[in-house]
């Protein structure tokens, strides 16, 4: 009865990369802007966009975790245990 | 059947309150150091701390909630579902 | 001549010891908000707020320092020249 | 004699340039890491590494622009006061 749980997980690796695809456009504009020799406040303009969407794409990892492994009816026991210790170990590391 | 995870409620706040006592304190290292004309340095720095301190108390919050809430046995499907719906929302207003 | 350097750091100052009372303030919120029992949610904006506060503490002392030891008329330049080392070091060590 | 700032200048955007590549891969490592099913915890921290990356970056791009434009010798009055202004908004805007 794993199925609708794998196809839960799909999707949301396909949502994951295209954010990442994204992220790796804005870091890109970053280098333009660099290259352009544009104003200090323009070149860190696109670094504090580049910034958000990396926070926003940890938040995504974190809860697409959380909805998969916590969220989702009848996980067993011991993998809900497991899966609460992983989230709050990878919570302490990145909220900091 | 809910005593045990009342009990670790209290337990968790108990120590966030503890942790919040900590952060004023730091927040009253910062004033002292202005107050005492310190260099931007040093006053940055208690500044930095407190910032990490701060950052920190989240990540407990979110882990207390994680653990009482969705890595506790025996939550009904119901209140699981509630829990991971808000902590996915406070994740993404957080991190960012 | 150092006379207008100088009350402009004593404005800078009193600016400053006032905004850091309101981050107080703001951490009491937090205390608050967790001995009141609030919903994770709710503990979590106080934290949220209280965070962004202190940020803005900082930028506000890189600011002062910026303005007094760099932008003010008639610094002479071994002075810049120390004023520019540590801000770009206390720069490197908040900014991370 | 703007020659030296020039030099100074070209010589800070080659660095900034590589180290924008190598914060583009930083992301592309996260993208292999979400596309190899790597653990929650594995894909976070290649995350946490890619925004320490993009926050050692800004820090860069703002204390060049201090060296460059404020702790320079010769700089001009009025073009200091600019350098000073424009430096105070983008360190507001990007510290929060």
């Amino acid at each position: 009865m794993g199925y609708p749980v794998v196809v839960h997980t799909v999707r949301h690796k396909q949502k994951l990369i295209a954010r990442v695809r994204r992220v790796r456009g804005q870091i890109e504009a970053v280098e333009r802007a660099l290259e352009g020799a544009q104003s200090c406040e323009a070149v860190v303009r696109t670094i504090a966009a580049a910034r958000g969407a990396i926070n926003a794409l940890a938040a995504e990892v974190l809860c697409d975790h959380l909805e998969d492994h916590l969220g989702a009816p009848r996980i067993p026991t011991k993998d809900r245990t497991a899966a609460t210790t992983e989230l709050a170990q990878v919570i302490r590391q990145f909220v900091r």
